[in-house]
């Protein structure tokens, strides 16, 4: 951490600043400039509660030097995690596809959707049983039925299935069914919701906030590593910019940026991220470009009479064609999108434990 | 609504998206331009579930025209409803002040800033006992334990208290000690949240999301009052933009546009909305002078220990100022600061059920 | 234009509103719901100012129902338009690289960049004459000796060259050098200077405004198009946004929204975009598998040294393995990065004069 | 500055980077912490072309400790400054009041416009002669025809006129007729335009970008202070946001922000900052409160038939209850409307060149 005082500091503030430095734990080491004075202040581990040593009088600013996670940081674990969802990879050579409803409707609209994107090559099959809608009055989700729709669709068809999570009293039901939690956007700072879903035992699939930095998706994602979970797989959804043209302004550059900095796999939803069916074949064809591990996907039978989400679904047929399209792109950056069952293997179970105790 | 066609739309397709809103219950009135096509259609209820037509061919927009809020709409009830927390009023002539800590540390420190907040004027005492933490390794709150320190000091002091909610297993709990439920920030669309405080019976204090619209910001007062709970009072605390220089961006011009929408009253955190106490005290006046019916500032009795958001906490004293400098603004915009036990008398109580009643 | 009346306006307002409408020259279509009042407006060319008429009373909002621009538009021309720059297409099957430093430093910096990119494959040289600086300290480039470098260095090495201009005065010297001009981000809403420029009769390089939208972007087109130059290239650069990991939120969706709605061709500044040279290759495989036409890519013989831009300045080794990186993904979405020598032929030269009658 | 290593970074790279640093002119002061070295670097002013290091290996990033400008600062100069135009003080004791028409349309609009203000209390008669406007077939204003009537009527009425000035080849024109040049949010790094503003000696009305920090305003009005003109007034006009019921988002803590950071005056458009003229009053009351020097505010004779920004133009009767408002939050904040020419006398002339010997 980097103290800056003031250019009119007085040196009995300099030296009341070292003081409580002091106290808090950290060696000082102050740098005397022509102008301004810094303090460098050595032993990070108390910064989170030192930021209010700002109100001493004569400190500028306060520059933290460490980064605020630890468990998700490449710094800690330089190789890339891979996760399995119900025995497929993400993460690893291969590339990840989720697709599926918004919402789950009805068993056949689920079925229907089901056996047409694995025909297309798809290995996961979303859908929502608990829908957070901006709207009271709008549909809500099929709830506790939905889930177990999705469990014997997903069987039928030979998909495991990732669904989301709004409730903390709804972890363990939906861990039940799910073989992934979906957080949503809306609740990625939902702390709660964070630590129940990290202590079900199931891989998490954690999207960005709408207005969420980098630095605070990562720290949302510690969260669920330090409850005991190490198999999180970050998922870039499009944040929220003064642009109207597109539902959300998707930030591809994120998943370079989580790379560089995190182990864990980074994919992205192009359907949420645009909110235009249209847009969603190129932008998949971008992500996959950037480095992303895999993507998800709105799909939908009939996407004009969609109750959530409509406009942003792909009809099978475009989403077949997306594969399509996709596979040269994957292999034009030494990805593919092959049978899941070919890839790598998973990690070992104890990892968690090894990396938590690491970090600490 | 209004379903812009595009230019060039042919007459089938035109005819299609007719047959598919008069099937779901709008009349349809179709206007011909040189260019384009547009087609009014009236009965906007459903309109929610219509937004996937944009999938049917020739489609170019929909434009609604409907607001998509009721219950707090002032369409529905033109005069501003005041509301009680603990006998002490929120949007009538006189400001309700809210103040105390970022977070309950000890008794005496919570005792401390009661009774200096009190001396000083304000109505009310807010303090975290459940804290929402960016970091997982940072402070989280004493919990209930918390509470019981809020709700004995309260007594004590003479003052209702205010506290968030961040977990619906919660609220109950929370309802017990508290004379009124916080909703924060990043739990806005935290939609299962709202429809339990909505349920508990206490008046809520819904803050905006650091993302949120106006228009999702009075959705989400929408589920609390659909859910029997006429008593919302709404808290902006600042937007997230490109900034820098600010913690966020306090958007006062929001209390205006909400107070012309809405008849629920509205107050300003000026704390959070900078994120410096520095820029409290003028932003304090700012938002009086803009129609705040109300402030929620953070006070500590030692900010440069305290163990949450001591950066934009004030010091008694200066709270003591603020509240000196606040007096006569207040007055030179007909309000004032004067004892809440001389202001307006509370709503009738059956006035929930009959905002419902006429709004459906 | 759609006028939507208040839910409590009177039928005098109504009449009050469609009399004005009539005076503008609108033919007037009232539709009557059971809350609210719309009135379809035909014969929008005048809407830009009909907005006023906000002001009457009894008016809730308006709603524009045709797009602002024309020339820029595909309603106008389907077909997508190449540009010729020294006769190099851009918008074509051929992907365009532009490349070169940020600015020219001295004429040796220079040479050794355009020997380097032209190995490398890159088709154009960029370089900065006139800089314009966020600080009055800063390097503000070589002027016009900078412009004779890149004619001199340009020529030598066979690249036509692109540079920035910043002045109106400064027009007719930069096109006197350049074979296209470039209007920065900071100066696409100059719009003197995009008159200037589109009367200048070389290609004009449009960059985004960091905060434009896509429509304000493409209606800054509009004006070097109707001031006689049909030939504009945009280039998406990044956007400003909450985000601080990276310099610019680069917004590649912006690349698809602009091809569905316009016929000019598009290209990618992943330097500006990102601001990190570790982000400019993945960056850009993603720009190319979005559907770029082209790229704009900072290159220094010795970043670390640059005056200006170092640390997104890719070293010549780097944009080397990024040329080799690219290709397999512009082949992957069927396009490539051949010698621009054997693309396609130049549009027909009066195409500007016929373009602009057939859109009045 | 201060460099901040990466965590692996060997000995030979922190060498390195000390060397380079010394070679640019610093002292350097390395602190070793258990994980991370950071380097601090005394000597800023080079700072500026120090930022390209990052290139350097091992190097994770750079934090400048200086602020980038001088001559606007307070740690430069102190007291706040009092610019005149015309003859009116900004900056001092009473707040400064400009008022009229977006555009000047013609002699009649204009006249009407500034005796009504002028009854009502505004001190300065704003008006556009030369129009940035988003559309190239928009009005684009009466250009010298404007300037002229704008000097005619304000000598008739008896108020200082301020206007814009978008083309540098203009400024000397402007010049002639108007008390104040204004430089729009639009062509607020139009660094060219700011140079020339400063060189014609008349004070500088600097709008803030729409997607500007605080900290690059003051750049620019740096700019115009290194150009030998001391008087630049600068004025919050609303910054972009996601935000979409108002025009912009006014970020009034903006207004404290400069004043704790600048020595200059600052005063605030809530006309272009809301877009609404309802808004209009209410968030004029709030500048005055946060500490503003004074306002400008949009007045049209008939605002429903205004050729530019109708929706967001006060008609007189209502400007004059607006003046009628902000009184008694004047005195409340210690201000005051009170008759200019009974305030503050100017600063002395040789200032300009005084702040500038000091600063270098």
């Amino acid at each position: 951490m980097i103290v800056v005082m003031k250019p009119g500091a007085k040196k009995e503030d300099i030296l009341k600043v070292s003081e409580r430095l002091v106290e808090l734990g950290f060696k000082t080491h102050p740098i005397y400039g022509q102008e301004k004075t810094v303090i460098g202040a050595i032993g990070d581990k108390k910064a989170l509660s030192a930021e209010a040593i700002i109100n001493l009088p004569g400190v500028e600013k306060i520059v933290p030097i460490m980064k605020p996670y630890k468990l998700v940081s490449r710094e800690l674990k330089e190789t890339p995690t891979i996760i399995r969802i119900g025995g497929v990879p993400v993460g690893g050579h291969g590339l990840c596809i989720m697709a599926g409803p918004c919402a789950v409707e009805n068993e056949e609209q689920l079925l229907l959707t089901a056996q047409a994107i694995k025909a297309s090559g798809a290995h996961i099959l979303r859908g929502g049983a608990f829908k957070p809608r901006t709207s009271p009055y709008a549909f809500q989700g099929l709830e506790e039925e939905g889930l177990k729709m999705l469990a014997r669709v997903g069987e039928q068809v030979g998909l495991p299935i990732v669904t989301e999570v709004v409730d903390t009293r709804d972890v363990e039901l939906v861990a039940e069914y799910a073989d992934a939690l979906q957080i949503g956007a809306r609740n990625m700072q939902n702390f709660r919701l964070l630590r129940e879903a990290g202590a079900a035992g199931k891989p998490v699939l954690l999207k960005r906030g709408l207005a969420a930095t980098i630095e605070e998706w990562l720290m949302s994602a510690e969260y669920i590593l330090d409850s005991g979970n190490p198999n999180v797989i970050l998922c870039e959804r499009g944040i929220r910019t003064f642009e109207t043209a597109t539902r959300f302004t998707l930030d591809l550059t994120a998943v370079v940026v989580v790379k560089e900095n995190s182990h864990l796999p980074v994919i992205v939803d192009p359907s949420h991220g645009t909110g235009n069916w249209r847009l969603v074949l190129p932008m998949a064809r971008a992500s996959v470009a950037a480095g992303a591990d895999g993507l998800l996907i709105e799909v939908h039978p009939d996407p004009a009479r969609a109750l959530c989400d409509g406009p942003q679904s792909l009809h099978p047929e475009n989403f077949d064609r997306l594969m399509g399209e996709l596979s040269p792109v994957a292999l034009a950056v030494g990805r593919d999108l092959a049978p899941a069952s070919f890839r790598e293997t998973a990690p070992s179970p104890g990892e968690a434990a090894r990396l938590k105790r690491e970090a600490m």
